[in-house]
């Protein structure tokens, strides 16, 4: 007999550290990326009462996303570029260690598209992961922040960048790559948790070879059944070499399924942002993608957004739980998509269940073709049709989508989903550009404005509100309540067992609201606006809440960056942004904090 | 009948604004500089239910002095260079408007001794003043936030800048100096409130009409009584053109008596600090001044470290106030030298009344001379005696003093003094300079460390708290109790008519504790070290307790300018204040953030 091969445990580990939600080991509490939390000390009844218990300020001013990792007590937390990492003991809220890396900032900070975000840490086999913004991936020693190793995931040269969080799976750290603004073409890439090793990586599009797609064993969804696919499917929907330089950048949040041992994400939009430079469906850009975890191969792949005209990259969470839809049981992969539908698919198979629009204001398309899978464009809105040089009027949603990079929850007590919501349309023009390595590589002129119209019925109603947060069914696709924001929420909302959700507003506001009703029970006023992600954790018997502040991304860029002149809202920097939320600086400054909320002993 | 002349009415108007205890409508809370406030909502019972209201990050990092100024409901929040202003409404807590000079970092901010600090604004006739880094003195229109004039106070080439907050008083606005670390020598100026018009300059030292001495009429403490200066009493005190590079800068606090109509002030260390270059007294540094607040003509001043040879800067606030004295009421003034000695003088004549050491441990002398006024130095602590490069060790207090800028606060209830205290001694090894325009023009080099013995005895204790707070008996000169902090308290305290005393700490506590026993009530740990001052005020029936957080000052200068190069706490960068702080980088980081603090609805 020989002896088993060891393989890490770090997989296990990782399940049984997510199971005690003490803890708050991985961006999505857990590797569904459920964001839900079984604490209930803190519930609907006397979240009133909440009151912030200590703050920490992180040193770093620009935009702060993702939020504090706590592994067995301990508080890790991240920070925008330079990426300093703080272990923090909750005992005395001192640091216990800090690392911060060495990097380049004239080379990277130019050619991150959307502020200087990161989305977080991961943890397992005792490390720290660090995906720094100059693309080097770090794993640290969790107990003295020391650094065990490092490799080099992209080239800043070449406009490559990262902004998510890794993740851990078994014996492998997973993580992306940004640059879609910037012609980088996209990749999951798998390294070795011990070493740093490459072990796979797999691309958005080039050759079966490169995206790991086996013919024939790969799926999609198509002429209303599960269909494997020919070969060289991506391809074929490119004309010439523009697939190299053609985005479908991975820089969103990936989830994984231990049973079906199959790691789950998005891709993002192809570049150039002027579709008639490229001519066809632009596969696998703007899809959702089931990859073997210890291969890469893919499973299936399913493209929202075939030839995308609009910038709506498919790179938000993909949500691993299980549903009853039409009185089956069904393993469902749940993904709200910046084009504003709301997708339930199998996800052992990629069967597409319901594609529904969750803000009604959504126009770009009439539906999605259950059979094809494909969205029906709207010949108004298609700015290929209108052509070059053409701005293309009230498209809704605008380029930063119904919904971004801020993930959703989901409450199993209530069944329903909790979407950080945008409520913006835009004019979006394109034009002819070349592509130069490392140079932004857009190809289109931007404006953004208020949706003005009804989440529920999309019936245009004046109002200037530019998000809200919304109530989801995903077993039937439907809205269930949905409350106004001033601002986009740009905040992942935590779900909690106390039947409480919680998520930040741009203006800098926590707010608890009740998860049946949407009732706002709780509300605090944070140093800055809040784009990093609601989590929650149990400390010697107390539930704490805990959340970065800190303006920026790409809503908060025209603060971020700066590049507010005080111009009117027609300002188009920013890709937009800049003009739409000009009045979020009146209501906040830039400033990284971390406050952490609990109830009065 | 010709007309009375028309004179502004802004002392009045400041004067009715701060009997409102609505209002927090000057640094010191009143012109005497009290910090004391008359309301009464959060007392020494409710106040362990105390938490953040709201917050507000600033969007600067490096060094958070001062406090918020609240004026009719409005407040003013001010940062460190680049000195941005902002009005906020109460509200909404939303930025009304906000102004941010123009200013040339490269020229000013390396000539700023210790942090780029700045102690907040002033307010009067309509206008808010902020005197900038780059020593211009702006007035702003306090509804709009546009600029109504600008006048230069100083030149950053020749190492000048400014970090106080300047006063109102009536018709005026009264600034000083900073650079005693380049050999500025120190002045009060009176610009005209709606013109910028200088009104009266008056320098620490040179020729009378400079210092605006009036020989014969002008008095000091001397001999055992109040007696007139004969002509040119500061250029005798100093050897050739010294006194042109001497220092004696104005960085401080000022307040007024507007029944005496007098301005009181302190001046700072002589330049350089090594003493062997400049024999004499060197008079008027390290003096207590009391001027005419309309023509800036010296009443009396009084010099409190006579030829300086430990850079004790005489800038700390003096507070005015009527205590009964060995049986006589007594106008007051109360002043916390850095030295360690706590003065009481007769603020009409400057006789003095009471001088013993707040903290034990200082030994640098023996006692003050109540008759010839003079400390009596201990000659193993003298640095001048020692000589050049030989470095002088085991002398109480370090170079920052037994106290620094922090101001104190009074309680009429408790008729005691609140005093924010540095606990360290220090080596200090002076040596050969010479000036260049716009250098340093320091000559010593210094190691800082923890005092290491009881503050009311004196006596060795191999303690290592670096502060403490402790309240204080101005008519008897006694310590009535005292608190060790684990670092400096850096911070303004204010006490109210609840018989309460706030605080901040270096980690980022904010405290509450018992004004008459010094009992711990309440603390919450702000998002950065705390440097500012604790206000108070009332806004729509409630009161509120306010305190910028954010790292830095001289204590603080590891952190803020980077300076901690991870050496041991020898490093004598920061003259001194890195290695001896080295350990607060575990407890805070960098990050500008006004938290407000409020009872439960
Ligand atoms: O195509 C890309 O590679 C890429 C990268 C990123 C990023 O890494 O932050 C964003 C986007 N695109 C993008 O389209 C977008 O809307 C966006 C918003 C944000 C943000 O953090 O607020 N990042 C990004
Ligand atoms: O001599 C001067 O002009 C001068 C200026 C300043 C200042 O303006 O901040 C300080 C000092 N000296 C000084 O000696 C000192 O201890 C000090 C502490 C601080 C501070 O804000 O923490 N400033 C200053």
């Amino acid at each position: 007999l020989l002896a088993a091969p060891t393989v890490s445990t770090a997989n296990s580990d990782l399940e049984k550290l997510t199971q005690n939600p003490a803890n708050w080991a991985s961006w999505g509490g857990d590797y569904a990326g459920t964001r839900y939390s079984k604490l209930s000390q803190i519930n609907a009844q006397n979240v009133k009462n909440l009151q912030p218990a200590w703050s920490f300020s992180t040193g770093v001013l620009r935009g702060h996303e993702g939020g504090p990792l706590v592994v067995n007590g301990v508080l890790f937390v991240h920070t925008p570029f330079p990426n300093t990492v703080y272990a923090i003991d909750q005992k005395t809220q001192s640091v216990i260690w800090e690392f911060t890396p060495t990097m380049d900032a004239d080379v990277t900070i130019p050619v991150m598209c959307c502020d200087t975000v990161n989305r977080g840490l991961a943890y397992g086999d005792g490390k720290i992961f660090l995906q720094q913004s100059d693309t080097v991936l770090t794993a640290l020693d969790a107990k003295t922040g020391k650094r065990v190793w490092s490799v080099q995931n992209g080239d800043p040269k070449l406009g490559m960048t990262n902004t998510n969080a890794p993740i851990v799976v078994k014996d492998k750290v997973i993580t992306g790559i940004s640059g879609g603004e910037f012609g980088v073409r996209g990749f999951l890439a798998a390294y070795d948790i011990k070493t740093g090793q490459l072990a796979w990586k797999g691309y958005s599009m080039g050759p079966d070879k490169d995206t790991l797609i086996k013919p024939g064993k790969s799926t999609t969804w198509q002429d209303g059944k599960v269909t494997p696919l020919g070969p060289e499917s991506s391809l074929a929907t490119w004309k010439g070499d523009q697939w190299k330089i053609g985005g479908g950048t991975t820089w969103g949040w990936y989830s994984y399924d231990p049973k079906l041992n199959l790691v789950y994400y998005g891709s993002g939009n192809p570049s150039t942002w002027n579709p008639v430079q490229r001519p066809g469906d632009n596969k696998w850009s703007m899809s959702l993608w089931a990859r073997d975890a210890d291969t890469g191969e893919v499973k299936w792949v399913y493209q929202m957004t075939p030839h995308d005209e609009w910038d709506y990259d498919g790179i938000n969470e993909t949500v691993l739980v299980d549903q009853e839809i039409k009185g089956q049981m069904r393993k469902t992969i749940v993904h709200f998509d910046r084009n504003g539908v709301g997708y339930t698919l199998d996800r052992e198979n990629g069967e597409l269940l319901v594609a529904e629009t969750f803000d009604k204001s959504v126009n770009w398309l009439t539906h999605v073709d259950m059979k094809s899978g494909r969205p029906q464009v709207v010949p108004e809105f298609s700015t290929e049709h209108n052509g070059e040089d053409v701005n293309t009027v009230g498209t809704c949603p605008a380029a930063l989508g119904a919904k971004n990079q801020q993930p959703v929850s989901y409450s199993p007590q209530t069944g329903l989903f909790y979407i950080s919501g945008n409520h913006l349309c835009m004019e979006y023009e394109p034009f002819e550009v070349s592509y130069t390595a490392g140079q932004p590589y857009v190809g289109a002129t931007l404006n953004m404005m208020p949706a003005g119209a009804d989440v529920l019925t999309g019936k245009k109603d004046g109002t200037t509100n530019l998000g809200q947060f919304t109530a989801w069914d995903a077993k039937t696709g439907k809205i269930v309540w949905s409350n106004k924001e001033q601002f986009s929420v740009w905040s992942g909302s935590v779900a909690t067992a106390g039947g409480v959700v919680f998520y930040g507003t741009l203006e800098g506001y926590l707010k608890a609201v009740d998860a049946k009703t949407g009732k706002e029970l709780y509300k605090f006023k944070t140093p800055s606006g809040i784009i990093g992600n609601v989590n929650t954790w149990e400390f010697e018997g107390k539930q704490y809440v805990g959340v970065l502040s800190g303006i920026g991304g790409w809503a908060g860029i025209g603060i971020a960056a700066g590049l507010d002149d005080g111009s009117d809202s027609t300002n188009t920097e920013g890709l937009g942004a800049v003009g739409a939320y000009r009045s979020l600086g009146s209501y906040t400054k830039l400033g990284g904090t971390l406050t952490v909320f609990a109830l009065p002993n």
